[in-house]
């Protein structure tokens, strides 16, 4: 027979095991576990905030809008209709949310040594209060007390938010959303801060799916016809304009390649109406979105809004489950991803301006110490994004500083981003990062990089400070 | 007067200094020291053990045939002809053995910090019972004992085996090759389990030394016409099979690049006709070498054969050497090597399919997190090789944890492969393997990601299940 | 009120914290830390030498002529006008250096993390005698302490040369310098050894600003007509042979890329006619600078200089600071560097040649352990310059360490460059990278790679030995 184990979370989780850092570490953890948690950047659908309806159970909350989760699941051949993603082709998928935690249960062991165990165990020990770790054995019994958890008035979304302690949560959003969530929570009388950012590609790049439909519905919400590239710039403008009003204080910008260009507008117009056309070509859209980050740059310096640039991912690698399942779904692959000449144009033109913070991103970490570090150590706009989506991690954030700092220092960076549209693994990756950068710091004392009190001040700007500064928040 | 320092194996060798992590890493090296060694990959020729005479020498068993060892003192100004490489063209060579493992001895310091002399001194002490560390003093006491112990029953090749506790040993073997070593081993009776592995290269590479000659014998050993393209397929299905009833489970190949396309059969046919005729461009060879690779993933899905796949080599980087001495010298070097766009027309065909395993290595570590962990952290039939060539070492291996692990977990990757042609060195090379894995696992223990009875389950997998699961052993 | 915190330098400082290593390291550092400093590379100014007047004042000294630490103050919005960085243009600055030495004490926790703090401390401690932390309260009384130490006879620049214990220090001049400062140092009787190294870029580029006023010089310093390809050679082999009567041993080029190729006289002679003409173009310019490094190899076969590539920079990124400021401004930006095909041509001509000693730099760290290692670890004639620039640094010189020695071993390195201009942080270099060999080869000896008496010779080797014998000096 199985015993039970119980799940249990070490007060020096991931901070080094050479006894003079971990001390140091803990001592510094203890300075900022309390700070409030800030959120700059993220993708948690404010629907759930706006409706503040309970969590249904552990599939729908955990498993079903994870793709970190079930990537890894289908990579050991479990097929996503068993773990009840949905189908966007209309097919049939696991109904029984039972059978769904189950599977999870079963294949936990593939796992270990990733964040994904490292945040769900957080996420079930502290927000839905488990104390047994999860095996097949265990897995209804844990199902069970989750769904008794999650009925409780202090686990509805808003509580959570609270408990969380989160001064700020940004979401993601498109020019072309009407922001209704973020209005009915603004309306509602509750005080939680959570905000939009401004998220174009959808319409700034030619050749996103259903292109001319987004534009379309751009003219709508803006109403400000675009028929011509005057008007389009005129309407992404006046959304921004909507944006700020309703709090927002970033934009971002998923794109390709970093590749920037400076184009004349009669060019860009060319290229626009050749796109409403149905006639651009994947060069004309690459150069379109090269010229729109120039432009979203210069709308940037206007309105305040600090921008960011997450660039370099193959999206939708794997066309049999884009076909099935549609964007999202775990098939999404980084690429080599070259910085120094294509952020030339816009560094050049707008760089050396303190009115612009622009926040650069890479998920080729070969470019950290070699190009990202280099440049942001140098030109006053720019700053180092974290550590990204596969790098979110433990290793992932120790490299990052490791290949950063001594070339940009901590205060080019803009503190931890947990970039998530999981909204209870919130606390879990902001608990992660914070327990990094103590061991990064306690190493430095340790070979006497730096003082102890100097670290004492570094720890709470990263943890803290750095977000709210380089996000005006 | 030169005082002779005993030659020793620390217990805690290649584990962490620090004491906790010490502690639990000899706790897991202890569960899975005494397990059989499993060698799914490597080049060791099966003649030795076919014949099972005994071992020469120390410069004969250890030092002629050892690329590792011979170029690193080329490189320090020791021509290859003073170590007894045969040389190609026929040209002089030492043959007093004496004088070259002298020489070997007065340069060993140069070995220092690289696993040659990590594997070297473990080969010493284990299995040629040296007590004394190689020196210009000792060289030739121990070239005596060596020989002396050479000449023992109990060190004939096949009693090697045995001490050596490997369950099976692949050899790597060309279509063309006959498999008579393998014959004579299974009729000899002995219990050793010997197989082969198919590695067409010098029949799939139209611009390969003597192509069509290969492709004469092919003909031959399969009775197949292979003067149409139709005829090479079938000739080369005819041989994956005879190699399977040979007992072999895998196929590999040594690809410039990860390049696949599929072909239609018409375009495939006239690449082979033209390469008949000897007019086959390197562009034909590119393309005719990507659709070959797409031919293979599918007849592996036929007869089970796990696939793997090493590219991005320069191979003979250095002519003077080439031309003197021929291939495989040491002056192989590795290439920067692109995964996402070259593998997407094999993934996306074949790699949502559980019937093919496929094992993807590199020797362009920047690749592991980048490119090759979201990889095999999504499709089914993708799997990651180890840490290869230059990175099978004690911080290579530490490398491909490190980068690797958080995203594609330790169940998409295959356990330890050795892949060499020194048949002592096979123990030395697992061990520093194991001890690497455990030393990883220590840490993650230490550091509280893992639990230690997790830990003891995963060392077991990466020390002997996972290579017999993906090799079908 | 602040009080002011003592500013000290720990004995273990850089080693790491782990007790047992710690212990190795500070007893491997007590055999080196006296042996002399030996300087093969770097750009102090040899007036400063040849004049011997006493140093200014701080920021006159430590931060007008680093780019090291006037680029991070500007990346966060500091102004270079601010911090007395001369103008190209003839703009103001400030003048005032208590002004520009506060305004680097206000922002000193910039650099925290960071190798600056950490040379710069140590040249506050030992070099200038401050015991206070340099902060907004203590910048003052730090500056006046400065200057008066610095007008003490005992601190000007010879003396310093001779406490330092420099045993040699290489400056880097281009050929149509006349080494008047050197010649004076020469003179004086003084017995320093200052010597050039020969650097022309500025002539070998065709495209270098200004070259044909330079080929003017060139002919002028050196009275042979460079009129024509042919004069042009005669020219530089006369300067190399004038540069090794003045103690030169070595070249250097700063090339884009280290592309080689080898082109027949009369296609390099074209070349040359057409860029006296003005017309070259950037592909002329490419094939000349390759064609010369090929040259430049074949000189140094003849005349026994040690050859240095240091490849891979996008000079002068932003323009802005370029037209304002001129070169050399921390606008300087690695690229992806590409050295397996590129140096292929120089390395089948005169790898093989042990009469060449070439040291090959890089600032693309990805190259260390999948290009540059093997090449190393194979041709005769090439070595691994240290970990450059933005890598001279603890994380970095490690990570130098961890990719390059499995493979290339410590022998096929060449010890540490400074490669600085700021003369008084040659000590506090040196001695962070002694530190960090000292730390590295205790962790090998913790870990049984290495015996400790085999890290007792690699350390001597490492911090002197290996620099002497590479560079002949």
């Amino acid at each position: 027979m199985h015993s039970v184990k119980p799940l249990t979370l070490d007060e020096n989780r991931f901070f080094s095991s050479d006894p003079e850092q971990r001390r140091t570490a803990l001592h510094l953890y203890e300075r900022i576990k309390d700070l409030p948690l800030v959120s700059p950047h993220g993708h948690v659908d404010p629907k759930i905030l706006a409706e503040n309806s309970p969590f249904p159970d552990p599939a729908e909350l955990l498993v079903i809008p994870d793709h970190y989760l079930f990537r890894m699941l289908y990579s050991q051949g479990i097929p996503l209709e068993k773990l009840g993603v949905p189908r966007a082709d209309g097919g049939e998928t696991e109904q029984d949310h039972r059978k769904i935690w189950q599977t999870v249960a079963d294949h936990f062991y593939l796992f270990r040594g990733t964040p994904t165990s490292v945040w769900l165990n957080h996420e079930l020990y502290t927000v839905l209060g488990v104390r047994k770790r999860l095996t097949s054995e265990t897995a209804m019994d844990i199902y069970d007390q989750i769904v008794e958890t999650l009925s409780q008035p202090e686990n509805l979304p808003r509580a959570m938010f609270e408990r969380f302690n989160i001064e700020v949560l940004s979401t993601t959003d498109s020019p072309i959303d009407t922001l209704e969530h973020h209005e009915r929570i603004k309306k509602s009388g509750w005080k939680g801060r959570v905000i939009p950012a401004f998220r174009p590609d959808n319409v700034t790049d030619l050749l996103y799916p259903n292109w001319k439909g987004n534009i379309k519905k751009l003219e709508q919400v803006s109403g400000i016809d675009c028929g011509t590239y005057k008007g389009y710039i005129d309407a992404l403008e006046k959304r921004r304009e909507f944006f700020k009003e309703m709090g927002a204080t970033s934009t971002d910008h998923g794109v390709f390649s970093p590749f920037t260009i400076e184009l004349d507008p009669k060019q860009a117009a060319k290229l626009y109406d050749k796109a409403l056309q149905g006639k651009a070509t994947s060069e004309d859209a690459s150069l379109f979105t090269a010229h729109m980050l120039m432009e979203m740059a210069r709308m940037s310096i206007e309105d305040g809004f600090t921008m960011q640039i997450h660039p370099g991912v193959f999206r939708d690698h794997n066309q049999t489950i884009y076909e099935k399942f549609g964007k999202d779904k775990g098939c999404d692959i980084p690429m080599p991803t070259e910085y120094v000449k294509n952020l030339r144009p816009l560094l050049n033109k707008f760089g050396n301006n303190p009115d612009l913070t622009l926040v650069v991103f890479t998920i080729d970490e070969t470019t950290y110490s070699r190009e990202l570090a280099p440049l942001a150590g140098h030109y006053p706009a720019m700053r180092l994004g974290p550590s990204w989506w596969f790098h979110d991690s433990r290793e992932g954030m120790l490299r990052f500083r490791r290949m950063t700092t001594e070339t940009a220092g901590f205060y080019n960076t803009v503190g931890f981003i947990d970039d998530t549209r999981a909204f209870p693994s919130i606390p879990a990756r902001h608990d992660l990062a914070r327990r990094i950068d103590c061991r990064y710091l306690a190493e430095l004392v340790a070979e006497s990089v730096l003082e102890l009190d100097e670290a004492e001040q570094v720890i709470v700007d990263l943890a803290y400070h750095l977000a709210k500064k380089t996000f005006k928040l």
